[in-house]
């Protein structure tokens, strides 16, 4: 990794907790702040961790991103599953380097930079979206993380089947994910686990019912929070206000049906 | 991956969702359950996902591990860290394939598997324990999820100093981390992140006003929770109990210091 | 109130904040503990508070007890509902003394306490129960608390009537609601609260839709939880395992119909 | 209670969940909102639970309030209490009509609203506030709420002493309840329960360590959450954003001294 921002670099520019942006340095540009602006080409050399003063003296830093930044500071249309969300499903499906991974519902491609950063350099993400606006959108996001060479999206309806077979995982994040659901269990390799992720429990009565009929077991939902801690001395407290629902998650792994084999 | 089970996988033998194991698969093993012994063996060259019956013929399945199973099933004479707490680390550390990592606290090991199979096969975690017990307990967990090619244990008390430098992440689980951090400052990369994990509130003020006195910004602290939910048609509703708490979080990234270069 | 323990008072006996119990103090009563036997009687004509040894020297205190002490102290034979959704019903359906309610659902008569509480001495509760073994258990809570003189209990199916009119607020408790709240409707004075309390979401979404068509409005579901803080200087922590869930709590409000005239 | 709404009644006007107003009806008094004004004095001699409509056309009910409701639009200049912390105080400090109250910290009166309510008619609360200006704000409060009578705002300094003795419980909601737990131990009745509301963590562990000096047991401290859920058929989901903290409760019950007879 390199240690030196370098031109194109993207970097977390960091005043506080509560304002920080996910910036490309670009030679010649300024970045506006409610501090005075500041003229990002001055980092180029400098280590990551760098001080920059804006134009009007006060001090911001050049960060490193993480996952967790380049998710939270997507260009996004629709609400986007969080990095509480996100890092569970990573552990849960167990991605890890070279992976394949097929994902239905790219939408603004948060998912799926995480699953891309959590596969590559070996692994690789295919992904299905319906909508071009979300496409672009997502294209946007993948090139900001680097990680387009590892997902392909395709602009097509996952309900009437997908491409490839022997996937280590499979990533659900539809309305309706049922009609998919046989084209996934095809899809993936015995044994391999799935996530389907959604925002009402209706959706989970029958997705967690039709896995269960599709051949799928191990089908369990649970839904995660985080909570903000203001920690200062001698007068530490929660947040007041936090996230209280973005969706659940139905985790679920694929079994051999005695019939599959003429499937 | 390979997608049949060979003598030495590692399975997860799952009855329901309750009651599930973490195997090896050996010649001539047998493994005895609540429901009859499952023969092992018979389970050599069949692809993960197969069912195998007990010998009181009910259905068992052979299902792949996830780091979720890795982490759940380890062997420990801790508390360990949770899923829910491992996975957003790894989105907020931003660790991915290629990374190096130094973690403080090795315990039995539950996060140091999670983070040595973000960064496999290119990267590698440095991880210090002082308690020879904990060690030999973290090197079986290793090799159950055979990353232990990718990890190095240090015996060592890293209050005393740290090797290393430009490290791309630091972890730290011990009760005491301040007197850790200053090493850990000059350890880490210019802009990289690093975690706190902690029990109790005392402990989160007083790293979080250790990491601002000695380079670090962006320092803050969440704590994670997770709810099962009992999706059944018709009767949906979420479980009875639940983790209160695990542990709070303290997050923070380097940032130069303007006499960095004489350290 | 009586400042000084009686023959025939309730008492809770405390030896720590895990290990306390609700007793009524008899001549000659001997209360057997992991510390040794307590002589109860002792304890007759002494303020509240006081300290009393056991047989082998240890400490006990004589606290007054609260709703909150009579409710998790209670007698029960299935689920009840905890002081963290009663305290949130008596507030919600502003229950002040001097208030008739009308209960559905009797159980263990835990709520029927807390309700006989808000409304003494000059308000009443009628309590609906089928099942003539749980009416034994909630009389003798009721008796305990003392509030006997202020609950009817109606061994009767509340499906197919109830007796009154005019209640100030209603609070129902049963698997299925719906065929009840129409009379529950005609009951209830204008604009009166109720609540009805659902272990699954599916009865929640079923009692909103019927409460919407029978005649009320501000219909709307809330969950409650609590968290125990361990507070201990230089160690503060949360409690490890927490109540993940009881039962969701369904509010809405009476409201005259153009036809109510008829009914 | 009366059933019939009368010039000077206090109603909640109802649009939806989330368009609520609590008001006072008078002659001639129009009520503005975003869907036209309505005229309260139609109200007059109408039940509870009436439709009125607005000069657009729409409808509006006229509910009877409950204590949250008193609570939730009560005027504040500062953060206040929540119903799910003053119910559960109510439950667990034991409330009922009749119990003499002694609270440190009026604020704008939401607690003492809630008091007054559960201790009325029989009982009293005494109420030390030191800012004349929450004073004001606390008799409005008060006032609408009809309680006024059964509450003794004292515009004194708690930490110099308290008037009255024999209180059957306290409610201490100050940032430095400590130089007042002396004064409370000496005022309340033997056994008495005691509440302190705390937003910081570090008030927390001060208050225990204090309480359990001064004479004390039963010391514990919750914090507790609601979470709304939107019930809709087909589409039950729980709310976006949930308040993720209020305040720590700290509870505690006065024990007889050994030597407390000569204080």
């Amino acid at each position: 990794m390199s240690r030196c921002i370098e031109e194109g670099s993207v970097i977390l520019l960091h005043y506080d907790v509560k304002r920080q942006w996910l910036l490309r340095v670009e030679n010649k540009k300024q970045f506006h702040t409610h501090k005075g602006y500041v003229n990002l080409s001055e980092l180029i050399g400098q280590p990551f961790g760098s001080e920059i003063k804006s134009s009007l003296g006060d001090s911001f830093w050049a960060l490193r991103p993480t996952t967790n930044d380049l998710i939270m500071h997507s260009t996004r249309r629709t609400q986007i599953m969080y990095p509480k969300d996100i890092g569970l499903i990573i552990l849960k499906l167990g991605l890890v380097s070279g992976n394949r991974v097929i994902e239905i519902g790219t939408g603004s491609g948060a998912m799926t930079v995480a699953a891309a950063l959590a596969v590559k350099p070996l692994g690789h993400v295919d992904t299905y979206e319906m909508r071009p606006e979300f496409v672009e959108i997502a294209e946007k996001n993948l090139k900001r993380a680097s990680v387009q060479e590892y997902v392909a999206i395709h602009l097509n309806d996952a309900s009437k089947g997908v491409e490839g077979a022997e996937f280590d995982a499979a990533i659900l994040d539809v309305g309706d994910p049922w009609p998919i659901i046989p084209h996934i269990y095809t899809a993936l390799a015995g044994g391999a686990p799935l996530v389907s992720f959604s925002p009402t429990i209706n959706q989970v009565e029958k997705t967690s019912s039709i896995l269960l009929q599709t051949g799928f077991v191990n089908v369990h939902t649970i839904e995660s929070f985080i909570r903000e801690i203001r920690a200062e001395t001698g007068k530490t407290r929660p947040a007041t206000m936090m996230i209280g629902h973005t969706g659940y998650m139905t985790f679920a792994q694929k079994i051999q049906r005695p019939n599959a084999a003429t499937e």
